[in-house]
C-alpha cells in the first residue's frame, strides 16, 4: 500500500515556520508588518469560502490580511484604480485577485490580474513572472500557489528528482503548464499531456512522478500507474454519494494505492498546500521589499 | 532515404509572402512603413555577421532596419536611455539586442532585454512575451525566432501535429523551453529532454517529431530515432574537417537520413528560417501598431 503524503501536516509546520520567520523578523526589525490584500468582485459562495480560509490563515501565522470586495456593478476602471492604490501601498506585500469574477459588467481578467504590481503578484499569474518560469528564473519570481506546493509535497518524500521521468496531465496556465516548468528546472524529464494525449495511459504507466491535474473525477487508475511511482492529485471535484455531495481527486485513489509508492489524498493533499504557499510567497515578497530597502537605505548613507 | 526540409527554399518563400504584405499594406496606407532597430555593444566577429545578415535581408523584403552599435565603453544607463528612446520612436517596430554583449563594463543583458517595450520585442526575449507563451496566449505575443521557425519547417512536412509525441532536447529560454510549449500548443504531447535525462537515446525514439537543440556536434544518431520522424536540427557546430572548418549540427545528418522520413539539414534548415522569423515578428508588430492606430483614430472621429 502506498504511502500517504500528508497535505495537512506538511502544510502546517510550513505555516509554523513562516510564523516563526515573522517573528523572528520582527523581533529584529520592529516595524516589519506582512500585508496581504485579496480582492473580490461579486459574491459567489465558492469564492466567499476560499476568501474565508485564506483570511484565517493569513491571521492565524501574522500576515494582516485585507479583503477588498466589490458589488457585482463595479466597473473594469475602478478595479485597475484600486489595484494601483495597492500596487503603491508600502504596507500591502501581495495582492491576489479571486478568480472568476462575479460581474455585471465585462472585465478582462488577464488585464486586472496584469495591473496587479509583478513585485506584489504572490499569486504568480503575471506575464512576468510566467516569463520567469518558463526561463527558469525562480529565484526574483513568483510561482504560482498550486504547482509551488505540488512540488513541496513531491519534495518531502525524500526523493531525488534529478533524471525522473516526471508525467503531469494539464496543461493550464495556472496549475499544468507552471507545474512542467518546476520539474523540468528540478532536473526531471517532464512530459507534458492533456485532452489530445494519445495513449494517455501508457504514457503515465512511464512516470516516476505523476502530477494530474484534470478536473476529471477518478480518471486515473491504477493501470496507469508505474509501480513505486510518485502520485500527486490537484483534482478537486464534487460527487454524489448516496444523497450527499463528496468531495474526490482526478485519481482513484483507492485503487492507485496499491500500486504508488506514495500519494496524496484528496482531501488533505495539494488543497491545504495551496493556501499555505500564498502566504509563503507574501512572506518572501515582504522580505525582498524589506531586504531592498535596507539595501537602499545603506546606500544613501554611504 | 528521409525527405529534405529545406529551410532555405521555405524561407524564400516566407520571405517572398512578408515583401508581398508590406508592400501591399503601402499601397493602401502610402505612411505604411516598417523599422527595425539592432542594438549591439562591442565588436564581435560572429555578431557583426549576423547583423550583417539581418540587415541585408530586411533591407531585401522593405524593412527599414537601423544598426546602433556602442562602443565596447557603453555604460549600462546609457543603453536603456537609447532603447527607451527606440521604445517611443513611432517609426520603429522591433527592437533586437544582439547577444552575447562585448563590453568593458558590466551589463545586465536581462535588464537590458526587458528595457525593450514587449510590443517591439521581435525576439520574444522580454519576460512578458516567455509568459504569454507559457500561457498560451501567443496570439498578442511575440515568439522567439528559432522556436517559430522550427514550429514552421515541421508544418510544412504538412502532417498533423495533433496527439503527436514530441521530444525536444534542451531546455534553454531561448529554444529548448519555448520550442516544448510550442509544440504542446500545437496539441502535441510533449517531453522536454537535457543533460541530465537518464536514457536519452530511448526517449527520443519514442518520438514522432524530435527537435535537437544542444550544441553539441552530430550527438545524435539513428539509433536514436524512430523510423518515420521528423527530425528538426537547430545546432550550429564548428568541427575541423582536415585543414578546413565546417559547420555542422547536433544530428548526424548522414546517418539518421537513414531513418527519418523528414530531416533539416545544417546549413539550410533552422538557420536561415531564424532571420525570416524575426522579419515576420516585426513586420506583424507593425501591423498590430497599425491597427490599434486605425481603430483609436476611428473610435476618435465616431
Ligand atoms: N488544490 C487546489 O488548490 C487547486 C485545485 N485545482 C483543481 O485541479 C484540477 C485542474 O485545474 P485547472 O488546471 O485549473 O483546470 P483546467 O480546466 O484549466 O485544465 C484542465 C486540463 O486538463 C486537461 N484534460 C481535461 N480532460 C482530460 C482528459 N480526459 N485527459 C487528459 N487531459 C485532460 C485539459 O486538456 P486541454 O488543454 O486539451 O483541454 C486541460 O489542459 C481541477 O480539478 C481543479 O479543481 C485547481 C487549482 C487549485
Ligand atoms: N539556428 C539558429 O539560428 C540558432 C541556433 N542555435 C543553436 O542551437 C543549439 C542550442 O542553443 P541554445 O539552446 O541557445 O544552447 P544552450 O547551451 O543554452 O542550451 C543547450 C541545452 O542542451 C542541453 N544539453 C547539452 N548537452 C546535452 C547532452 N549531452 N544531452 C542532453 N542535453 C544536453 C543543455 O542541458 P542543461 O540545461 O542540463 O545544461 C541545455 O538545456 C546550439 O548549437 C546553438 O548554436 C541557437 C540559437 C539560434
Amino acid at each position: 500500500m502506498a504511502k500517504i503524503i500528508d497535505g495537512k501536516a506538511l502544510s502546517k509546520s510550513v505555516l509554523e515556520k513562516i510564523r516563526q520567520e515573522l517573528n523572528d523578523f520582527k523581533a529584529i526589525h520592529s516595524n516589519f508588518r506582512v500585508g496581504l490584500a485579496i480582492v473580490q468582485v461579486g459574491n459567489r459562495d465558492d469564492s466567499n469560502l476560499y476568501i474565508k480560509n485564506k483570511l484565517r490563515t493569513a491571521s492565524d501565522v501574522g500576515i494582516e490580511a485585507k479583503h477588498l470586495k466589490f458589488d457585482r456593478s463595479v466597473h473594469q476602471s475602478t478595479l485597475i484604480e484600486e489595484i494601483n492604490k495597492l500596487n503603491s501601498d508600502p504596507r500591502i506585500n501581495g495582492i491576489i485577485v479571486q478568480l472568476p469574477f462575479d460581474s455585471e459588467n465585462e472585465i478582462d481578467s488577464d488585464l486586472i490580474v496584469n495591473t496587479v504590481s509583478p513585485n506584489k503578484d504572490v499569486d504568480g499569474l503575471h506575464f512576468a513572472n510566467a516569463g520567469k518560469i518558463l526561463h527558469g528564473q525562480i529565484n526574483d519570481a513568483f510561482v504560482p500557489c498550486t504547482p509551488k506546493g505540488c512540488l513541496e509535497l513531491i519534495k518531502s518524500t525524500g526523493v531525488d528528482l534529478k533524471g525522473k521521468n516526471a508525467v503531469v496531465i494539464g496543461r493550464s496556465k495556472l496549475v499544468g503548464s507552471p507545474m512542467a516548468n518546476l520539474l523540468k528546472l528540478s532536473d526531471c524529464t517532464v512530459t507534458i499531456c492533456h485532452s489530445k494525449t494519445v495513449n494517455l495511459p501508457s504514457v503515465c504507466r512511464a512516470a516516476d512522478i505523476l502530477v494530474v491535474a484534470i478536473g476529471k473525477a477518478k480518471l486515473v487508475t491504477s493501470d496507469w500507474v508505474k509501480p513505486g511511482a510518485i502520485v500527486i492529485d490537484c483534482g478537486i471535484n464534487s460527487i454524489k454519494e448516496g444523497e450527499k455531495n463528496k468531495i474526490c481527486g482526478d485519481v482513484d485513489y483507492e485503487d492507485v494505492s496499491k500500486v504508488a509508492e506514495w500519494i496524496t489524498p484528496v482531501p488533505g493533499g495539494v488543497g491545504p498546500m495551496t493556501v499555505t504557499m500564498l502566504l509563503a510567497n507574501t512572506l518572501e515578497s515582504a522580505k525582498r521589499y524589506y531586504t531592498s530597502f535596507e539595501i537602499d537605505t545603506q546606500w544613501k548613507c554611504s
